[in-house]
């Protein structure tokens, strides 16, 4: 059994750097405090015993030796860098939970026949530079390192430059390391296990999500001297269709979702009638099939909007990710040790994206949730129990060595 | 008669400052280029042999000398400032038909009985000091100077000192200034005309207004870990509200007016369920008591919509503007005059407020429209035609006459 208050321990100490006075933290990716929460890690990472490689993408991978240094490591990871209002444990739970195995091993004088990694992945949040999943995706090849590298910040600065100045563009050629199983542990981001009560939840798959810009264009006008049936009102087109994105969605249960998260008016004055108003739309489901049927009606209903309105509509799909299914042997050892520790337990879908689905196109992977207070997360207030991210390393622990043998 | 090809030169020649790339005005009100504005048209008022004064907010009154000076002066104007992507037409239109007519008079060797004053007001346009038409709110009171002193710019600099900087802080009270009757010739700044083909409107009202300011304040939570039946989606129930403000408008016909202009969505990230939808509302009507029942409306949809969906809402009114009938006499003198010329004509309701909805609280009142382009205003392409203003302008000449008498 892990040691859960040094687990604890070791999340608010990183907790620390890039504190905010919300109770939350904010540590971008590739900013000073993220190379000190680099540093801190690495050193506690050395500290029981690891040896550390970091690739060209920044992700930095710890290890500690097997029996049989021959085979590919059974990985565990996540990532450091957090959202601009992040909370302790978003990310930051996947990676000490990993370090918190290596010290029980140590104390105990474990030795596995596979060596055991502890990885952090660069830039998974994706609030600095995008895309998300940074270092992941380079790693297992969905776009290129020159890609990541001319990614900007806001201010204009580059991953690559970036990388270089807090110290940690590696040497090893991303990929090029081999994965024998990969383990992700993460609060769930949602309010499923807390609703239900269960402590850990066995993740089967994470869903695939369709991100669209729709763009309505009408004729900005005057709200007063403009008669009703004279306008061409982009909002009131707008608002016909953001209701059917929830439609979609809850035509296609239980995994069906639909968001409209972001919007921007034109002009956006009070006295003008809107003459374009441009709107993310955000499908998900965990079957493909399904979420191509939700971008099929998507579509439909956008074309015959435009027709019946006479309005120009446009809808871009700007990202795709498509369901990724976990690994029926990694997902089973999460459930027996699970099992085997006695934990109430439930499968939860993640509905989020994490560097996992990456991982995933490389090695055997699977994922471990614990529940999240109100299900709040990419908040500052995003709270977890102590008991609960206790349970979940032990899990972790257990499924391990189940892979890695001892 | 007056002289079309001078109205037209004179309007081209004040649009010269704050010309923009794209054929527009940038004239912010109380600006250096406010300043020249005012200068140039002051320097024609003089040229035309008028005395000018101005009160303490800046509004600036060009007076004819009548046969009986003791008669309350005929009186028409419109204002000068523009809208920071503003047209050449909206308000200096009105100031300079005005001065059209009497350059007209000059030409003639006409007198009138009672004297004649053509009057720009400060700052209606709202822009970059609230409350919009400012000058004439003044004036009659609606509001107080102090109140007018103090409104600031986004830079902080205030009216009072803008004034003072630009020298234009007057001595004559606001308000202290009798009125005989009040024209205002000014662009439709909607389609009614255009679409009828017809060349001149005749004002018998100006619409009553209600802003309201709506906010629905929902969950913030992630877009794809929240089932869709544990969301409080802000943005969902905002979409309920908006196609009822049309809905609203459309059974108070003919002049029920419904517009959504203005949106802000928190946190407005794609992938976040909005936690709270901020938009206004913008509820027209020429009659007060339909104005009433469509607030009522929207208040009750809005109540029901919190209680079936578990949200709060608030609905807060902003402002108000009641409906302004104009004097039948002033109307009277429009329309006679308008036949007497054999212009095409229609009544049309404004849509907008004028500074002539606050001239109608101390004296008779009334409006002329000319068509512009497409109904368009408050937007750099605003366009009208010379043969158009020039009508506008010999309504306005001999209405004025039959009010001041030859
Ligand atoms: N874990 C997470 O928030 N990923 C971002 C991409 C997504 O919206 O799923
Ligand atoms: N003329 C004009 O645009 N007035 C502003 C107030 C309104 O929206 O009616």
């Amino acid at each position: 059994r892990v040691d859960g208050k040094r687990l604890w321990d070791a999340l608010m100490a990183l907790a620390q750097i890039g504190a905010t006075e919300k109770g939350g933290v904010k540590r971008l990716a590739l900013t000073d405090l993220d190379r000190q929460g680099r540093d801190l890690v690495v050193g506690w990472g050395k500290a029981a015993g690891m040896t550390v490689t970091i690739d060209q993408i920044g992700n930095v991978f710890m290890r500690r030796a097997g029996t049989n240094d021959a085979l590919p490591p059974v990985m565990t990871g996540s990532h450091i860098d957090t959202q601009p209002t992040g909370g302790k444990f978003d990310g930051n739970y996947g990676v000490l939970a990993g370090l918190e195995v290596v010290r029980t091993l140590n104390d105990h004088g474990i030795r596995t026949e596979a060596p055991i990694e502890v990885a952090f992945w660069t830039n998974e949040e994706g609030s600095r530079f995008v895309p998300v999943m940074m270092g992941s995706g380079v790693f297992c090849g969905a776009f290129s390192l020159e890609t990541a590298y001319a990614a900007k910040d806001v201010d204009g600065k580059t991953v690559g430059e970036e990388l270089e100045r807090i110290g940690y563009k590696g040497t090893q050629v991303p990929g090029d390391h081999p994965i024998g199983a990969y383990f992700e542990t993460h609060i769930e981001q949602g309010p499923v296990l807390e609703d239900a009560d269960k402590v850990i939840g066995v993740v089967p798959a994470v869903m695939g999500l369709s991100w669209y810009d729709c763009t309505v264009t009408g004729m900005e006008a005057h709200a007063g001297p403009t008669p009703m049936g004279l306008r061409r009102d982009a909002m009131q087109v707008a608002a016909q269709i953001i209701p059917e994105v929830v439609a979609i969605a809850n035509r296609y249960p239980p995994y069906g979702r639909g968001t409209v998260g972001m919007m921007q008016v034109f002009p956006n004055s009070r006295n003008v009638i809107p003459g374009e108003v441009k709107f993310s739309i955000d499908l998900r489901n965990v079957n493909d099939e399904l979420l191509n049927k939700m971008h099929e009606e998507i579509s439909a209903f956008v074309e015959n909007t435009a027709a019946a309105s006479g309005l120009s509509i446009k809808l871009e799909r700007v990202s795709y990710y498509p369901p990724c299914p976990f690994h029926p042997d990694v997902v089973g050892a999460v459930r027996s040790a699970t099992a085997k520790l006695g934990y109430s337990a439930m499968d939860v879908v993640s509905g989020a994206g994490h560097d996992a689905i990456y991982a995933a196109r490389l090695a055997p992977s699977g994922m471990i949730f614990v529940p999240c207070k109100d299900g709040i997360s990419h908040n500052e207030i995003e709270d977890a129990q102590p008991g609960h991210l206790e349970a979940g390393c032990n899990v972790l622990l257990h499924a391990m060595l189940e892979r890695a043998k001892v």
